[in-house]
């Protein structure tokens, strides 16, 4: 674990007072580690609810980081389709190519050494440069696979990769009350970028994409901002735009075994390859926040399963009591709503079925009825896609479906973390 | 100048060390307050070249804060069209909601006293509830009025306010090259939300649109993060999307003789109403960045006037060195080039003008052809109007023009600061 050199006494005014007074401020203030292979760094949760310091995460290790790392709080989430020039030596090609500009950005690090302000007479700067003098800001850059890299549309093995395609990377089934965009939905590959500042985050997509120039082209992209999950048990419970603390029942990055049965994909599971990996699926999910801010307070936390101030399960306790779904009121009706959500997602709804949640708030600005474009990008981690089949098909009768429109999707098998000298999914070309 | 409690000792393993490490790491870190009667605060500016702290800035006083208050990392602006329903008193009532709403909001308070676990059988919570917990994180809050709020586009005085009108508040002249969309121009009333976190911005706007309805809606708002402008000399000088440093010769907040002669209308201009305030202008500006990203480092350089690293005046000397127009190279061409941004756009080739600039980066997802959706929200404050036309005039041979498309525009006059029990613009109605 990499510890920041502290800088030695009060600089241009600064008080130590002041700094204290400024932490004092903020909800929760831990130094913390992240578990796991990768992704470890000292990071200082502030007020914000995510790593405010200049952390860099390690890019090498048993996982890709930016999965159990402490959420951090923006994303630039893009979506790539392959040129269908490419061939599979042009695919490893690129994958190398993003890893290896990946390792360096997420240490703070230009795409090249001295790449913003070099170039030559026939070659443009090989960074584009808007995040010079910026620190790493918690960067994760994090890649996947899409089922159609490893069989198109129509049927086309383009890289000769098809027979080594998980059986369980399938477009996702047609789920009660999607409303899916082409625009916001599918894709080859995926990189996840997420840091503290967001001018990081867009600088490693936009600086990926541009490598990616005539080899793949950007499909979709999304922009987010923190607090609808925490990965960490030393992170506060952010809250999604509907008001409530989201994510308390999350898998935790502190929480090995859960990990192991629920997000990692272990060497017995198929296919190899992608063992130490996992399965990302992104869901864009639009809320109906004009029509919530209308509901009655009551109505919302029966909707939800918990209080909205505290973020406690209805059936009594504090925000981590577990749920007591059999525990009744006067009127003999569950206290847990038997459409609320928190009772409908629990694992004990769904054969104990969890995932790791790492979703962002959005606003895409408004439309033209001036109701703002906001909601959910939702992105989970799991074992296996069936475990988000499983929960999104118990929330079928979700009181909040009336509120929320899922108008994007996508689904990747994201490989193990990736050795040094090597690039991400070697195993899956190997 | 206020000053936030400092919490004693150490809490949850934060140590000292870590927290002096965590600073010790940014590139700036100071205690700053800004010039002016309203927006004092203290504020560290942090890594991320805006204050990270949890600064509460004063609602009130000679000026409205956001305009030289230290440019905190995020923007939520939106626009709005007042209903046609509403008259002078609903309009009045409409300021005042919005000012008393605006005065809690910045101080990291609910919209109402335990709004957002609040409300009734009959009313839902007063509050969204998005920003529970989470501190005022710098916010600001900055009203403004659109030409059409004085007379609408069938020249309808709605509001019995035409006479006062501000004489330079007039929309835009057209410029050379403008692509402007509706969805993204004009505006009856405006509101720019600043703060260091998104979620605390997004908040603001969504509850302020709230309190609006059925009186005012949503014309379109644009979401933006830092780094295109400084407004204090506590701050290094932030990058734009193409890689540059932006706003090294802003009018600043601390130099309160060029704010007098530049940023705010006098008691002796007219209108007497406006006293203390300033204009407003807004543009969406699009960058072409794919195509920027293609071009060599030294034609950048060449257009922009400045250095790519350093970010100094290519006449020579660092970076807040004054340009030197007349100085030329081993070919007798000026250093500074004729067509160069900077040289375009300062104050020695408009007559002495300056502004006060306020603008931030945006993404907006990506276009269908694969190309980010990005660019630069351009805020500026001036005395008038004019200031910006002469400049906008000056940049009609501005080299950089090949890749940029002002898509949006929009201007406003901004009232002066507010007095504790009044509402803004309130000498407007007097």
């Amino acid at each position: 674990m990499a510890e920041q050199a502290p800088a030695p006494g009060s600089r241009d005014g600064i008080s130590r007072r002041g700094i204290l007074g400024l932490f004092g401020a903020g909800a929760a203030g831990a130094v913390v580690g992240a578990a796991g292979g990768a992704g470890t760094a000292v990071a200082v949760t502030g007020a914000f609810g995510g790593p405010e310091a200049s952390a860099a995460y390690d890019f090498h290790g048993t996982h890709q980081a930016g999965i159990t790392t402490p959420a951090q709080d923006r994303l630039h989430f893009a979506a790539f389709d392959v040129s269908d020039s490419l061939d599979r030596a042009g695919l490893v090609g690129l994958l190398a190519d993003w890893t290896d500009a990946a390792a360096r950005l997420t240490q703070g690090l230009e795409v090249e050494e001295g790449g913003a302000v070099g170039g030559s007479d026939h070659a443009p700067p090989a960074d584009t440069g808007e995040a010079l003098g910026l620190p790493a800001a918690g960067l994760t850059i994090t890649f996947g696979f899409g089922p159609t890299l490893f069989e198109d549309a129509a049927g086309v093995d383009r890289f000769g990769i098809a027979a080594r395609r998980p059986p369980a990377l399938q477009a996702l089934p047609r789920f009660q009350g999607d409303a899916l965009k082409a625009e916001w939905t599918g894709g080859d590959l995926c990189i996840q970028a997420c840091a503290d500042d967001p001018q990081v985050a867009v600088h490693a997509i936009r600086n990926l994409s541009r490598i990616a120039f005539g080899r793949a082209s950007l499909r979709w992209s999304q922009l987010g901002f923190g607090r609808t999950s925490s990965t960490s048990t030393s992170q506060s419970t952010p809250r999604n735009l509907f008001g409530f603390k989201d994510g308390t029942a999350n898998v935790k990055a502190e929480d090995g075994e859960a990990l192991a049965e629920h997000v990692w994909v272990d060497a017995a599971d198929e296919p190899a390859w992608l063992a130490g990996g996992s399965y990302l699926v992104a869901r864009k999910i639009r809320m109906v926040i004009e029509n919530w801010d209308r509901v009655q307070l009551g109505e919302q936390e029966q909707l939800v399963g918990r209080s909205k101030g505290e973020g406690a399960p209805l059936s009594g306790g504090t925000e981590f009591a577990e749920p007591d779904f059999e525990a009744t009121g006067a009127t003999g009706a569950p206290l847990m709503a038997a459409t609320s959500h928190v009772r409908l997602a629990h694992a004990a709804s769904n054969g104990g079925v969890r995932m790791l949640r790492r979703g962002y708030n959005f606003v895409d600005g408004n439309d033209q009825l001036g109701r703002l474009d906001a909601g959910l990008f939702f992105l989970s981690f799991q074992r296996s896609p069936e475990q988000f089949v499983t929960v999104q098909r118990s929330l079928a009768s979700d009181g909040l479906n009336e509120y929320l429109k899922h108008v994007g999707s996508a689904i990747f098998a994201v490989p193990g973390g990736i050795r040094p000298g090597e690039h991400v999914g070697q195993p899956l070309f190997a």
